[in-house]
């Protein structure tokens, strides 16, 4: 992810709340209320450019989306994509960090978590930044319906040999694993910015499907 | 594995009652005594040609190993490489049917169950042949002690896939998982012959240890 400045995106995220939420905390239990429905709401934590979550917004008209990226200048990149995608309505983008979560959903608001391509942190000292540390799970519980899943996709081996253990220690049970997914892709497989780059490189793509126990 | 026959197995198969056990049914509940110790009890099922069995024996005295195989064919090859490696007393081979496990073992009496480049069946329909379809799961669970583990190596993608599932869903936890065990092949590792036909073909090896839950 390039983090040149953009001193412009400040401005232009202004420009367009009705996709990029400006105050993300004032939607916690209103989200229902925010899309205008009580379609299932799913989010992805780490959005990035928002390739992803924008095809799945434009795949799946039933479901409601919300892409959660903590820099700006990534996340304009997704804003930007969002504008040309024509702002689809089950669609919203905000600038926050995943660690807030609780802050932005009361119990039970989300139905699914995606994680794609998370940053791997292979450091020991850095394994409470990782995604799928317990402590994330603990987060990503507290604002899931009972028996919500995790979606979670990467290249990077050792995250993934990370997370089965790490997921299913925590209690969760696993739905689905496929340890190369593009060996006979998914018709519905959306495709991320980093899937594209290191599938193309000839990287196995590592997907599975978790599931909270209640 | 070929099946030649081998017109020539049952009479070697009899010669030898200090290492493959004649009476599999008749120890069931008095390892101990038939060990002459009281170290844990490791079993592999589906052993094959007893490279890995023997090699663990040899590399782990204060361990007690029991390789089970069904085909006499095979396990007659087992044998020769036991008598070769001078029986080691902290090994005995079994030619029976994992599915048997029952008969063979009281509850508590074993320690670990491996799994070694299992069979894959990969045909929907001969799903219950897989030794990691639950009611396999549920054999080991009869014979292992509280907590007991199942460490699995394969190269096969399907089937190691299916098993992620299946143990998780069965209620186990995996304690350690490797997508690439040669990648940083641990000191430790004993090859087993399957593995070092596949790992040098290029396959990626599989491994997993899973732990039931009390
Ligand atoms: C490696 S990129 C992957 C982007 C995208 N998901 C993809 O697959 O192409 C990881 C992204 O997650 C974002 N990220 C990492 N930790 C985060 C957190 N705690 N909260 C929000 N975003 C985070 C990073 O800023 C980065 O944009
Ligand atoms: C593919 S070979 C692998 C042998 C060895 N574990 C290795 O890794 O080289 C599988 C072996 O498991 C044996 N086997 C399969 N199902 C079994 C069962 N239910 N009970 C005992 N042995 C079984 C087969 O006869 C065969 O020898």
């Amino acid at each position: 992810m390039r983090l040149r400045n953009k001193p412009w995106a400040k401005d232009f995220m202004a420009e367009h709340p009705d996709v990029l939420i400006l105050d993300p905390e004032g939607k916690k239990g209103r989200w229902t209320e925010e899309f205008g429905n009580d379609a299932p709401i799913h989010i992805e934590v780490g959005t990035g450019k928002g390739q992803f979550i924008i095809g799945m917004a434009l795949a799946n008209p039933e479901i409601n989306y919300i892409g959660i990226e903590h820099f700006d200048n990534v996340i304009v990149s997704a804003l930007e994509k969002a504008i040309e995608a024509k702002k689809p309505s089950n669609l919203r983008l905000m600038r926050v960090n995943g660690e807030e979560l609780e802050s932005l959903f009361v119990g039970s608001e989300i139905s699914r978590v995606y994680l794609n391509f998370s940053d791997p942190w292979p450091k020991d000292r850095h394994e409470k930044r990782r995604l799928t540390h317990p402590n994330f799970l603990a987060k990503y519980e507290g604002v899931l319906k009972a028996n919500g899943e995790i979606h979670f996709k990467t290249d990077n081996r050792s995250l993934f040999e990370y997370s089965l253990v790490s997921m299913t220690d925590y209690g969760m049970k696993l739905r689905s694993v496929s340890l190369d997914l593009h060996a006979s892709m998914p018709e519905d497989n959306v495709l991320t910015e980093y899937e594209e780059k290191f599938s193309s490189k000839g990287h196995p793509i590592y997907r599975l499907e978790a599931q909270y126990q209640s």
